[in-house]
């Protein structure tokens, strides 16, 4: 197949900054895209060469959209599966394959894969509702405190939630939803893995998860982990066997976490690039996003080798601040050796909504360690 | 001035590859950009966020463009001289400034300001046309062989012979010109400045142009080039007075005779974003591109440094094929270490029409080095 400056046609279901940072690797090799969205406003517009506005979730949209494509890939979950499967018993090639997407796309299912082919994971009960799950606590058979879960449609945190007592189950919604064991973890760590149809296969360094000492909230995301290289091999492998064992094509994302007697417990992952490799644009020789292209296409694989250590910081909104976007300080943090905003293009910015991140590259890991948390102090997104 | 997701636009003079490649840093800092270019096919169509068809010779057409956007660069030097002269005395922010082009367009008067500025150059004289270098031929005033160059409108090698006898001299233009004594070179060199209008300057490395031992063709840009210190740091000295003299603002490319005795002798110029420049993409903390942006925003520079080695090898058409593009063995070159292939996205190829470049990077510039010989020895452009 000839993708480069050819009639081939690549669809992107999503046009969010995702598939944004992908249309930098298609334009580079000159490969044609199509991409379908909701928003009129989507990153994604431009730099693509057909925009298609649409429900990410109607069968025939997804469906219709994916009939005009030679391949078909997206960098959301949250799109209608039963369209891609049709589409591909059609015989066309979506990736990653929609019979991986359905392990993926409900947590449940995905926590039973884990367990039916041995993956080690923290142990959780699945309930069709919220209400089968309080009756579990009111009977004992619950011990709080625990992780609740919405099976589906859970994104960045949202669909998460700390359960310390009954009273915090109120207001959650009674959808089917998973409660999971508190594991205490020293570490959450993250490796990504890209595999091509035909199998080639590469994991990306084990990345780190930093998070604020105070507020639950990660701030950095670190290039090597700061770990035993031991335990680095051991993620590094596990990821790799979660990636083989789903049969995946394209990008998969496991998060994990390093309890403290180091046993590696894989917590979920994503089908797509992901923002924990969102520092491989500038520290790696190939970026996440230039591998799932080749991987999708059945090119050979990218070096996944850093060049140099690489941190990543999100830009995300200040709280108590919507409207027209302004980057405060950005022309400072532009000043510091080896630092590279990235902003995503939304016009409009509200409290929490990711707008950007910011990648710190520098020889030595501290060095960049501290001018991100330089970065982090300084840089502020608001109206 | 807040140029980051707002409503600034950045007009580009040129729609090519290397427009092309300063939109990649446009999308990532979500700068709104303005593009003129002739062709219908400009490889910057998608990726700005609007584009004008029009000849940027024109007067009217250049000027009523530039008058739409906040700030003004070009990345080709064949642009109406007379509209940016215009736009910048009505008040407009034109980077590089007309003031430096017209130093530029015109290589006898480029020669004649090195000369009254103490640059080292080779020798030259200017004649108005051929027919006033033949008689100085003919009078013996003029020593062959030398190197003719008409002072405009020359670009990519066109423009440019070496004079072994009268007889080289028939089938040239009528044009004004100029001979410049054949200079005994060891290495080919170009260094690529930065400058930004608050007068921040920064250089990147020197690269070497690798010739093939036969062909009289540049086969490898090597970063950094393999040459001594002590030359090497004479030659960005230099590179650094030459931006300084012409009061330039964004990439000024240098590029420099090292001769036998180590002298370093200016050849020519280019006010922009530069071939010899493009290993940066990979090999460096910040690209030429992104740079080139910074400086005419006046944003700081960023760190010119490289991470690692890198190597250039331009993809130019097949001689004895055109039509429809292929990149043969394009697959082949992908699945080895540090290689990145840049397709322009021109659709129809011609013999030695510049259609994409590779870049191979590597820790160590040796390996590089090979890896980028086998690149050369593998793709071919063919049709």
């Amino acid at each position: 197949m000839n993708y480069f400056s050819s009639n081939f046609k690549l669809g992107i279901l999503g046009g969010g900054q995702l598939g944004k940072m992908l249309l930098f690797d298609t334009r580079k090799f000159d490969i044609q895209t199509y991409v379908l969205d909701p928003s009129d406003e989507a990153p994604c517009k431009i730099a693509c060469n057909k925009f298609f506005q649409g429900d990410l979730m109607d069968f025939d949209t997804v469906y219709n959209f994916g009939k005009q494509v030679d391949i078909l890939t997206f960098e959301i979950e949250l799109v209608n599966l039963e369209a891609l499967e049709k589409l591909e018993n059609e015989g066309k090639k979506v990736y990653p394959s929609p019979k991986t997407l359905k392990l993926i796309q409900n947590k449940g299912i995905q926590k039973a894969f884990y367990i039916n082919n041995n993956i080690p994971t923290a142990p959780s009960k699945t309930f069709k509702n919220l209400k089968k799950l309080v009756v579990d606590i009111v009977d004992s058979k619950l011990e709080m405190p625990f992780v609740w879960k919405c099976t589906e449609f859970g994104y960045d945190g949202n669909g998460v939630k700390i359960i310390r007592t009954l009273q915090d189950v109120e207001n959650l919604p009674n959808v089917e939803c998973i409660a999971e064991k508190m594991v205490e973890f020293k570490n959450e760590l993250a490796v990504i893995v890209c595999r091509s149809p035909s199998g080639e296969i590469k994991t990306y360094p084990v990345v780190e998860m930093e998070f604020h000492p105070e507020a639950n909230q990660v701030e950095y995301v670190i290039c090597p982990a700061r770990i035993d290289d031991k335990v680095a091999m051991k993620a590094r492998a596990i990821a790799l066997d979660v990636s083989k064992k789903f049969n995946h094509v394209g990008l998969l994302a496991v998060e994990m976490f390093q309890t403290f007697d180091d046993e590696i417990l894989v917590n979920e992952v994503a089908p797509r690039p992901h923002n924990s490799g969102h520092y491989s644009i500038e520290a790696s020789y190939t970026s996440q996003f230039e591998n799932h292209l080749r991987a999708i296409l059945d090119l050979p694989l990218g070096n996944t080798v850093s060049k140099v250590a690489g941190i990543m910081v999100n830009l995300v909104g200040e709280d108590g601040f919507s409207g027209d976007v302004v980057y405060e300080n950005i022309q400072k943090i532009l000043g510091w050796d080896g630092v590279t905003p990235h902003i995503y293009g939304k016009k409009q910015t509200r409290p929490f909504r990711k707008m950007g991140h910011v990648t710190i590259v520098n020889e030595d890991i501290n060095k960049a360690r501290k001018i991100a948390e330089d970065v982090k102090n300084t840089i502020r997104v608001i109206a």
